[in-house]
């Protein structure tokens, strides 16, 4: 066997895949042909170092380093392929490449696993196409059945069902720990100048779509106060978010709260709309402030509805509660490292919450600038990631 | 010849093409297929009455009924057959519908004309492809030269240049008068109790399309603090708009202000914006109660870009100054009915504007709505319009 290519050879190759000409940013929407591309580029990786394929009906898939005879159970580290319209190339790439390049590093040091190791891409991590944030782990570990999830459509109407067979084995049973890798999405590890970090935990966070009924009108010729129209009342909602968040920031209270998905029906020029669709990211320190949050929203959208003569219908997509990352399997990965929290939500919070013990590594992220074609990270801290991932690995597996 | 099919027949014919099972709206887009089954009908209809086509290459259509020999100039009426994204169904057709039915009337009297009598279908009046409405009048009139608009796109990139050749023989050389019968918009006529009524004007009205620009990042983990959310400002300029509008309105001057289309980059539900790009329609009562009106959205929108970081470019996308309809012409049709002004735009302000003697008959709306699936008429009032339209053909080319 050639030796296999290394970190900064894999992530070249990665490079052009769903790249956008023209913003540099990336495409990669679950399912469809540059994801498909990216999986099949991971399948001849682990194939070509002599690991083992396995996958399930939920698009999830693990490559396994298999231990001779191992009675322990096996050890996942990995991220996930997909990205949000239009993101950057670290946010889910970075953990699977350095995944297998820690690997690669082990093997260097001539080391063998006394227990399974596998490296795990997750499907529809981002929740871009069917609306469900860490579709795949959800589903991988049924805190999504398959029952709730087969229904879902994207936004073209093709179902999940009609992409995924769903079933089949279970990845992660028997699985003892999940280490994840990613570029930080914010500024910490700058603040405190350091090449990796280890996450303490994730804020509770979700999504709300707000569905604002009013009367489709000509634009010309209905008078002003004759309208009922759903633009005013989301356009109202929009700023109440961000006034919202902004207060309790301002206060001390981390929040987030962003409107970045609209569609406006039938969204003509000279057409006073009938319906406008808008969905709401929030996110907050606890859950309690979360719901503060979103409750002052809604009930300013809805104050807002009765003004202009629409209606506001507010449905939560997928909610998912605060994460406490695994203690001791956090403690293995702070040595010497700075601990700090996330707003972004994650496979491994989603196996954490499972009963999987888990954690983060995070690599500096110099402007701190995720989900937009600006992510980056420097070659050296990458590097120190694949480090620091396989001596944990090592630790975990050996 | 069998007699042609009358008005009610030739509506029921209409009436499931491009129509949406959903909403009983109409989808019928410039040059595709449910708008070229319109215009295949019509070219029907015209061909089984022995009316003479004549086509430009700008996708406007005149089937003639040409006088003996005849050495005064032509007489048009018509309208259009597209529709705004789920329309109603007499915005455009009923002109067309009426007009072919006028003919019948005329002819079952045993007028002949002493003058041709064209009923004209122009392309693109609602410019709900290529943005700028009143496309194919305008090209027709030359109000707008064929270099400027070749180069226009629809939202799939395709430029007009592909899809018209351009050119052609001058379908309007030689025309002394245009009368185009449409659906009223408002309320007017349900308030004055008449059937019929006549156009003194239209307002002077426009589209502004506001391009805000932010900086994309991840709705998560991007501290309010540090954002450009180009959404942010787009919400307050549509606020800001209808306040105007309202402002004006509410002190006795007519004015409208209405963001109906928003395009958000990338759209995505974890994503601060890129970038919004949202159309601004405005109308009012004279040329300078427009500017003030678009002045002061613009000047409040800049003002709230700079709070937010973001920028915001204006570009006017089409401007039609005031329109007086033919005095003489106008007072032919007001014998005994009403004269209302009208907000929204029609081929027949393009042709007046262009020097060619224009007015319009406006058939009763119950609802006052348009631009929607309610948009209706009732069958009598339909019918009053017929004969009336017929009435002034006959004094017309008599």
């Amino acid at each position: 066997m050639t030796s296999p290519p290394s970190f900064e050879e894999m992530w070249a190759e990665l490079r052009p895949i769903g790249r956008s000409t023209r913003s540099g940013g990336y495409v990669r929407r679950p399912w469809t042909s540059a994801t498909r591309e990216m999986e099949h580029w991971f399948r001849a990786q682990a194939t070509a170092r002599g690991l083992r394929l396995e996958e399930d009906g939920f698009g999830n898939v693990v490559a396994w380093w298999d231990a001779p005879s191992s009675l322990a159970g096996g050890v996942l580290t990995g991220s996930h392929l997909d990205s949000v319209p239009d993101g950057g190339a670290y946010d889910g790439p970075l953990g699977v490449v350095s995944a297998l390049a820690a690997i690669d590093r082990l093997r260097g040091r001539g080391f063998a696993p006394r227990r399974p190791l596998g490296v795990a891409v997750f499907a529809e991590e981002e929740g871009s196409r069917f609306g469900l944030a860490c579709l795949g782990s959800r589903l991988a570990t049924g805190l999504t059945t398959w029952a709730q999830a087969r229904a879902l459509t994207d936004r073209d109407g093709v179902r999940l069902g009609d992409v995924l067979a769903g079933g089949g084995p279970s990845l992660l049973s028997g699985i003892d720990a999940y280490v994840e890798l990613h570029v930080e999405q914010g500024r910490g590890l700058m603040d405190l100048d350091a090449p990796v970090g280890v996450a303490s935990g994730i804020w509770p966070h979700g999504r709300w779509r707000f569905d604002v009924g009013g009367v489709a009108d000509h634009a010309g010729t209905t008078r002003m106060a004759d309208r009922r129209d759903p633009m005013l009342t989301y356009a109202m909602t929009a700023l109440a978010a961000n006034k919202q968040a902004r207060l309790a920031e301002g206060a001390g209270r981390g929040a987030r709260a962003t409107f970045g998905r609209v569609e406006v029906t039938p969204n003509g020029t000279n057409a006073v709309p009938s319906r406008v669709a808008a969905w709401l990211d929030a996110r907050a320190e606890s859950a309690e402030a979360l719901d503060t949050l979103v409750g002052a929203i809604t009930s300013q959208a809805s104050a807002r509805a009765e003004r202009d003569g629409t209606t506001v219908a507010v449905t939560a997509e997928s909610v998912s509660k605060a994460v406490e990352f695994d203690a001791a399997l956090r403690g293995r990965l702070a040595t010497g490292r700075p601990v700090l929290p996330t707003q972004a939500g994650h496979d491994a919070g989603v196996l954490q919450t499972a009963g999987i013990p888990s954690a983060m590594l995070f690599v500096r992220n110099p402007t701190g600038v995720s989900h937009s074609p600006d992510e980056h990270a420097e070659m050296p801290d990458c590097l120190a990631g694949v480090d620091a991932l396989a001596d944990v690995l090592q630790e975990l597996v050996g």
